[in-house]
């Protein structure tokens, strides 16, 4: 644990660009989240606002109204939005400078970073605080090179992919990780974010700014490194993007050098179009579709989550029954009911696994 | 153009991974290449070690050979080979150090810079010579997010993809490219690779070295870029690695960000795994296989070329003939017959694309 920290939203805590923060208020091991800062949902809990499960903690609607609420003061403030390409939003630096003044220290997990912008370089060098930005790149030198090594592996592998970028690929990820884990099936979550190294997480990289020619060796020695020291029963790896995103196709890179075993698969029940795109009349294929590709690359969709946000609550669970009996895999809604359904589906995939294995070895 | 060059190549001049030279040798808009500096092949012609046609361009077999030769003295020395992970040999070092001493600018394509070695640096600066990293990163500020302007596009858009690394994507394409001008179907290659800006290339940028969140963003800016300076018939885009190239997948940013309307392909004939991996035993899928996968992206593969250094040149020709049977499309020899039969199939997809354009707008 890094230390104490809060969470600046401007605004978003409730929408999809919050997902930074959304992951850091479901699951933290890196910082201990202390309030929220969003001027919209000012009073409330940061977890109603979220999804409607109070979590303990206080939105307040600026930095000022909580460095004068006589909370704890945190050692961290952490920027809890992910933006398009992004960039620093200026709206938000009068925030972070006020942050800076009551001593705090900034973690950014935009592309462009706090060590660029002089004025805030400045300000923290004066009181003394630092700006951490996650997803500084790193230099070929310090990258390794994909080598086949992680056909070592001797667990499955299963990267949870989905079929849009911010549908909870993490948090369904997160979900199973710790359901496996509670029912005794040993298992790891590789990030691949900057929300999943926020969050703690032990293995893993930040996919979207590392060199290209890098990203297939970095995933694979994050998987490598976690069987190493861990040897769990289970791999999971957090997906991004998708297959057609539009702004950046991506899982290729875990079905194929990740060397997938099986596949999870989120789906965003009620999306028509890719986000964010939607003027471009890019229309969101069928999960059926994207399963049909995933399969097409060799490897098997298990089960289904359903991101539920853009649904009818009351068709949600016409719509979930007969999606799997189209699918025929398990389909499950992780916000509403759990991941119950899916764990069953990887512990019986892991059964035929070692199963298969034996019988080869 | 920028000056005068030699290549280095140590002793790799005939292999595939001097496929930085080929591309210089074959094609060059910003260096004129006066001499090649390889042991294995002293005193023969760099065409004729490459592909048995002579060029006029002398092989020394070390570097004080050519400067001792009494040829025109060059004012860069390019790396020319592509090595795994994109390192720099210690073994090049003397050579880079002598060139350096004989007031020669140093041209890498590495992702290991020159920059980052300080004797390299050192001796740089008291020569008064540059070190040109053409991988060298770009800051996320400087790097363009995808935007969907690309739909503004009014040529179709064609990458040239393949089975493997290493196949002559870049080769094929530059042909394709040259003989379609000729043709009077104004056509610009978009590239992608650090060979493709060593040949001068004016609309493109480097794929590997670019973080991956920016690599869609990069191709729709440079095919964009492209079509507003130039207004051509249609754009060829370099094509990098290949779908389930284990070591970097790649080939959806083209298809799906860079808008495809149609692909063309090369395989390389009689090679069975793919290339640097046959201790792994990854086989190198069918390009049936492959044009299948591309088609479930919603492309359709209208040409192929064949990569003939693995294969009997005896039986040459009935595998082409069955492949083009079994394919439906052109298969084209492009070393040994050129690129005609792929010109021809261009010709006829561009008719159709302008009579449907013309019908829907």
């Amino acid at each position: 644990m890094d230390g104490t920290a809060i969470i600046y939203t401007n605004n978003s805590l409730q929408g999809p660009s919050a997902k930074t923060a959304h992951g850091l208020l479901r699951h933290g091991k890196r910082y201990r989240i202390l309030a929220v800062i969003d001027e919209a949902h000012a009073g409330k809990d940061a977890g109603s606002v979220m999804d409607g499960k109070p979590l303990g903690i206080p939105v307040f609607g600026s930095l000022s109204a909580y460095l004068s609420s006589g909370l704890e003061r945190a050692r961290y403030c952490i920027i809890g939005i992910a933006s398009a390409g992004g960039r620093i939003d200026p709206a938000w630096i009068p925030t972070l400078e006020e942050a800076i003044q009551a001593g705090m220290s900034l973690v950014n997990g935009m592309h462009h970073l706090l060590i660029h912008q002089p004025r805030l370089l400045d300000l923290a060098k004066e009181h003394a605080v630092d700006l951490i930005d996650v997803r500084k790149p790193k230099p070929a030198s310090e990258l390794p090179f994909w080598t086949g090594d992680i056909a070592r592996v001797g667990c499955p592998i299963v990267p949870v992919l989905g079929s849009d970028c911010a549908v909870g690929k993490r948090t369904t990820a997160r979900f199973i990780e710790a359901a496996c884990n509670d029912r005794g099936i040993r298992t790891e979550m590789i990030y691949t974010g900057q929300t999943g190294w926020l969050q703690g997480g032990k293995y893993g990289f930040i996919f979207d700014s590392t060199q290209n020619d890098f990203v297939c060796g970095a995933l694979e020695n994050a998987i490598l490194e976690c069987w190493e020291k861990e040897r769990p029963d289970l791999i999971l790896v957090e997906g991004q993007a998708a297959l057609r995103n539009p702004s950046g196709p991506c899982g290729t890179e875990m079905l194929i050098s990740g060397r997938a075993n099986a596949c999870l698969f989120v789906h965003p029940a009620g999306r028509t179009h890719y986000k964010g795109w939607e003027h471009l009349g890019l229309d969101l294929p069928p999960p059926e579709e994207e399963i049909a590709l995933i399969r097409a690359f060799g490897v098997k969709t298990i089960g289904v989550a359903l991101n539920t946000r853009a649904y009818d609550p009351v068709r949600l669970s016409d719509y979930r029954d007969q999606l799997q009996a189209r699918l025929g895999v398990p389909v499950a809604l992780p916000l509403e009911e759990g991941v119950k359904s899916l764990v069953d589906a990887l512990e019986t995939f892991l059964q035929q696994w070692n199963q298969e294995r034996a019988t080869f070895t």
